[in-house]
């Protein structure tokens, strides 16, 4: 049997403890599926003393990250710190240039600094493994870099944040308010004190980038998305959407369309009969698109340290079944040197289906008007629900569902409408995703 | 850059001709992703002077495919014959003893000589790589022999045959019988001829079979499945499913018991609101529960010759980035001679929820007399439905969910009333499987 797998992990959190006490667990059956043994020689995390409620057995503490990451006691650094800064990035650049394979859960990291720190692994001849990085435990990173080589991929999108799909799942099943569900996803602890990066799409933002690159094949490029969070829709979109046969999802989607790629993260109506509209709660979903194939989805728990660890635990076994001398695929399936610029599609461009919601004086003209704002910016219109109820005795809710027109094209009909002093609050407008 | 890699096709027929277009059309791209060209150099297959529409360019033709799998010109036989026996089996015998890699769509040949094979390859140091054979183009068996290492499995299941799920698709979308699914199937080509193999359950066995070896570590053994077909399943069951909550589906289960392991191939009701019971059509989908990640569940194309090809040409890229004198993991994830024998648990114990539908004469006690036969078996009772309308002046009909019970309880349970002379036809019984 090969040496033992020799690695060294820091960032002993949630995942980091999970890693550790799988790793004891499983170890013999890992051992039997890689042939070798893997053993955590080394850690370190900020605090020696805290119990953690796992055996580090003779593991050896470092202060410093960057320090294990270059000792030459380690074959593998597993950076489980977060954050797109130092100590991770200095520490994970340390031990690529030390000729150690780096397995990561940091997508802030890769998505700032992906494309440096996959050169410099490919120019070492080093492993960097970021499965754990987007959507938890569902294999989506292997699948698309190399369950899918030779497949033309046209758009991947996914629910790729736990937090906020908990929240629209609730909102929709008990009729709930965002402020409710959000807080009930704080009690639970689903939810940040401050949810911000997870309920306006920068935690679905910084994954998507990742998806993005290994897709399309260009340089990773987190501040080309578009993005808008789920905290203004209400029961009436929610109730609308039900009665159309969608369902509100916060998706983050890439696409190449002819005048670049869109990268998108929004509140979106995606069919109530669509696979990934029956994804609930926590879990998470990605789903591809692809010349060869169609449209591929994975779905499962995208958080937690169980199942984090899990990828984790894959993405070190790849590297314990390979032998010194071996050399695997390009960090994002295409060598970092080769990866195209990114060329952002405008965003005005995007052509789509669009659901919108007016709340309008109740009187004559009003949907006469409305009509031929739609028809002066060409803009068909697939459904119309006038709702008799009115919401109080002076206004009424009408909702338009398009169909495919263009993002410019809706912003100056909503806006006539508007200028027409017809509406009584603000309209909402969501957009519409195709969906197997 | 690398050497080539040099592949042997052994068939040419859909899928094979997918895959020598599609090397031809993204040669580029796969280059790139791999480092090194992969290039056709030999093919082989019943008729040379057949006009599939691919050019095979310099290709060197052999007619016989044990001749090409032995060749030393080739780094890679790709076995696309199909059939358990010769002359696939016979040559990718030869192509492994000769220290040829191997990719495989054939799970015939898996599921009966599987192990044979993978002891062969990991004594020579070669990969067979398998991809294709299981739901097409979804990557099940990287996900199962990559990602999922070191977790336990408890449970697989899917729906791994197109023609079954488009046949019930339709029946319930459409209202039609199971005969005329059936005909609509073959008129479109989603069916053959005789379509015995794919709607009693053969097919959807076979893959199984190997699903179930990767998941538990235990030898391949396609005889131990339990197996019963669709084509029983009537407008009155779909019906009955859809009021209470479920739709029916062609499973394949495999799932570790106390007394063994269960593999069974069945029609089974699936809870609407799951993401499985969405799958419509030939789309096939694989779901995977384990202690660490919780339940993954893979959907996508799982026929066809473009999204098999997709699956081919990822086993054959995986081998191009790999390099002399590197090993990967073993074939079906534990050294096959370490996979554990096979230990089938008694069907009689299976333990779940049962749907059973009765046709019973309109009198008085018949309904007492039902509830009393479950009761003497200590079933006890999720809903009752009797329906108020008649299905003709002397006959209605009586629809029983279970709470768990076993398999041995139902069958005394239905033998009783069958017994009791009350019913009018052969009693309806459907298993039920939790999905989330």
């Amino acid at each position: 049997m090969a040496e033992p797998l020799r690695i060294g992990i820091a960032g002993l959190g949630t995942v980091g403890a999970s890693v550790v006490r799988m790793l004891g667990q499983k170890g013999t059956e890992l051992t039997r599926q890689c042939g070798r043994e893997i053993v955590p020689v080394a850690v370190c995390a900020r605090d020696r003393n805290r119990d953690r409620g796992i055996d580090l057995g003779n593991a050896h503490w470092f202060d410093d990250p960057v320090e294990l990451a270059r000792s030459p006691g380690i074959d593998v650094f597993v950076e489980l710190m977060g954050g797109e800064g130092d100590p991770a990035l200095s520490s994970v650049r340390a031990a690529l240039e030390s000729g150690r394979h780096v397995v990561t859960a940091n997508k802030a990291l890769l998505s700032r600094h992906g494309v440096e720190l996959a050169a410099i692994a490919e120019k070492k001849g080093v492993l960097l493994n970021y499965e754990a990085a987007v959507a938890g435990g569902i294999p989506v990173i292997k699948t698309l870099r190399e369950a899918l080589v030779g497949n033309t991929v046209s758009r991947v999108f996914g629910i790729m944040n736990g937090t906020a799909n908990y929240i629209l799942t609730r909102m929709e099943a008990e009729g709930l308010s965002f402020e409710e569900c959000l807080k009930e996803a704080q009690r639970l602890g689903y939810a940040e004190a401050d949810p911000t990066f997870d309920i306006e799409g920068h935690d679905t933002a910084h994954k998507l980038s990742i998806l993005t690159s290994l897709a399309f094949g260009c340089r990773i490029s987190a501040d080309d998305i578009y993005m808008e969070g789920i905290s203004n829709i209400t029961q009436a979109d929610i109730r609308a959407a039900a009665e159309l046969g969608y369902r509100i999802k916060l998706l983050g989607v890439a696409q190449k369309t002819e005048s670049g790629i869109e990268q998108r993260v929004h509140p979106t109506m995606v069919p109530t009969s669509s696979v990934i509209a029956q994804v609930h709660g926590v879990t998470n979903a990605v789903a591809i698109e692809t010349d060869m194939l169609g449209e591929l989805l994975l779905s499962g728990p995208g958080a937690g340290g169980n199942a984090t660890a899990s990828a984790v635990i894959g993405d070190i076994a790849d590297i314990a079944k390979s032998r010194p001398g071996f050399q695997h695929g390009p960090v994002f399936g295409r060598p970092a040197k080769e990866l195209q610029p990114y060329r952002r599609a405008r965003m005005r461009a995007h052509a789509g289906g669009y659901f919108i919601r007016f709340t309008v004086h109740d009187r004559i003209g009003v949907f006469a008007a409305i009509a031929k704002r739609m028809a002066d910016n060409d803009i068909s219109l697939e459904s119309i629900v006038q709702h008799g109820e009115a919401t109080d005795d002076a206004q009424k809710t009408v909702i338009l569902v398009t169909h495919e027109t263009t993002e410019a094209a809706v912003h100056k009909a909503v806006e006539g409408v508007t200028r027409d002093g017809h509406l009584t609050s603000r309209p909402q407008v969501i957009r519409i995703e195709r969906a197997a």
